[in-house]
């Protein structure tokens, strides 16, 4: 069984579950919550180790009620790989979480399998969002399988391979002339006119439940032992955000008592989350000239910076900015030890470099990295 | 524990196991052969279910012996997934193997997995083979795994996207000037002069066994109850020849009774073995300008000709040629399915379209596809 209420994440008012999307109140992200107290913490982890084939095993937590079928094209259960490499992240203990290994080749498949399937349970008859990567194909193959039509908005610039990706699985494709805050304000425009469902980032609660699956892995694996830190390349943050509410969670079912300090790794060129980390700020300012090769990490202002904010500080963990040539250096490296690693996954490894040098990351410590997308989806 | 003998697949002799290649006698491709009936199945499928994290969960049947650590980067645990299409195959309850979500994005990590892991713990210290596509980055991220060179002879027209995925992974490429065959003669010679292990097709035993992993995920997955009929994308064959001997090794360990008929599909301009099927010869004479899109269908002349045209018989199977264009309407249609099919895949759909037109499949029966790549991967 799962049953669970909607409240804000920014003013905490309750929110009705029917199509949500953002809080009434003050229009700020909505998270799921469950009646924890009512599960049977030790019961939940058997289940979940005897089932197979998607994140869905960890029902129990996620946006469905017992009686649904969520809409899955087995995402997840991704590998965590150890790894050893030279330079300065020779003395920490790594794990690679490859999310490259999911159905569209990111872990984008984990948010959009999760916000599509509680969208079509709700009646949703057709999808929209802006997307200049990974999420458009995740969304086209997610609509496709719910067998419901997807319509992306995609910035002019977005290199032709995105769009043919999308097409694959059958989505529309805009092309618009502008950024990808235009795709996002055509994207609400076409939902309110047509009445298609916005699965933008953060406009509707349940990317973050799928997202969160990543950190149940994680945590499995490793036999309920959570890792010192995580490195987490940050653009919107979702993953984070989830990352940090699965501990959280986990925590109070009982099954975990020590927890992960996370890290945010931005790009030089494009890293609000950082500036608003080492200015104490609660919120981040919009990123102007937003400039890094890592597509997934140009999101000059995230709507749950307030959220990736919370999750560093309350973790204990920090924010570090890389350069566009060493997050290549670090796809190289992942790439030597056989892993299939993007741009945005070679950032982790650059930042967990980087966080050793400064001191934030101990000998020793066991720090998983994540490999957000395939090589091939650049 | 595993423990096992080679044997010639075609005139059965003994083969000593330490670097084994091809038959010392006859030169055809070696089989592995496991002690089956000192194993208890029932055992095994308990132990196995239990088991997460990559294609050795089914160790006892695999070429490593209870000390040895297999080289792994997750591969397997691939979902199966039901999908419902309009046309010649509608009536049909079919199932996609996604073999896309691989490590590198293509079922060829399951073959050079298992072969690299044997290697490495005969005392390989570098690897050679020749490929055109997903060969080579599936060896060059084992091998990068395993911590070992690769070196790869790829043919001049290759696209530029494979030998930078190779490289990515560490490989050193060397272009050659001709079409995969002279590729295959470089690998063998350079081989020969610096010791390096050769990994072409069949060259060697283990492939088969980390292919036929496959098989045994799809027959757990239906609770033990083989489907009706595969149809595999059938270039080197080396995954519907590993199919077979899963089939043939559960029934000896007592874990299935039925079986499934196996259908090869090859592109109508390289249908090697779907010529020699309807001539009804026990090899297949190589095909003279080979020609079609699908690079994993372009295999003029399989070393393994004779073991897949018996398993098609065994079976009670069968063997279809198919156009290019219904290859590409079959992926078409797997991708309005969400899934991320490449061509081959796509010619997986087209061949039960055109199995069922001739009444060799039927109304109503579970007949497997093979998505053998993702799409990504072109």
């Amino acid at each position: 069984m799962s049953t669970w209420r909607l409240e804000c994440g920014a003013c905490g008012e309750e929110a009705t579950r029917h199509k949500a999307t953002v809080c009434a109140h003050c229009h700020k992200p909505l998270l799921a919550r469950y009646d924890l107290a009512s599960l049977d913490g030790a019961a939940l982890k058997k289940a979940w180790s005897t089932r197979r084939g998607s994140m869905w095993r960890f029902r129990e937590i996620m946006p469905v009620e017992s009686d649904e079928d969520p809409i899955t094209l087995g995402e997840g259960e991704t590998p965590l790989l150890a790894i050893q490499v030279e330079g300065d992240a020779a003395d920490l203990e790594l794990l690679v979480k490859d999310e490259g290994q999911n159905p569209t080749g990111s872990f984008k498949d984990r948010g959009l399998g999760a916000a599509v399937t509680r969208a079509a349970l709700e009646g949703a008859t057709e999808f929209v969002a802006p997307s200049a990567g990974n999420a458009g194909a995740a969304l086209a193959a997610y609509a496709a399988r719910a067998g419901l039509p997807a319509r992306l908005f995609i910035p002019e610039d977005t290199p032709d391979g995105v769009a043919r990706r999308c097409e694959h699985y059958g989505a529309t494709i805009t092309r618009v002339d502008g950024l990808i805050d235009e795709c996002g304000r055509l994207s609400a425009e076409y939902a309110e006119q047509t009445g298609a469902f916005n699965l933008s980032t953060l406009k509707e609660p349940y990317r973050i439940e799928g997202k969160k699956t990543m950190m149940l892995e994680i945590v499995e694996a490793l036999d309920w032992e959570p890792p010192d830190a995580i490195v987490y390349p940050t653009g919107g943050g979702t993953g984070l955000i989830g990352s940090w509410k699965t501990l959280e969670e986990l925590r109070e079912l009982g099954l975990i008592t020590r927890s992960t300090r996370m890290y945010s790794v931005q790009g030089t060129g494009c890293a609000p989350i950082v500036r608003a980390w080492e200015r104490g700020t609660d919120h981040a300012e919009k990123w102007e000239d937003a400039e890094t090769e890592a597509w997934g990490l140009r999101v000059p202002g995230a709507l749950g910076d307030f959220l990736i904010l919370d999750a560093l500080r309350q973790s204990g963990g920090g924010a570090v900015a890389v350069p566009d040539a060493a997050m290549r250096e670090g796809a190289a490296r992942l790439g030597s030890a056989g892993i299939g690693a993007s741009i945005e996954g070679g950032a982790t490894l650059a930042g967990a470099g980087a966080l050793r040098r400064s001191g934030a990351l101990k000998a020793g410590e066991r720090v998983v990295l994540f490999n957000t997308a395939h090589l091939l989806t650049y």
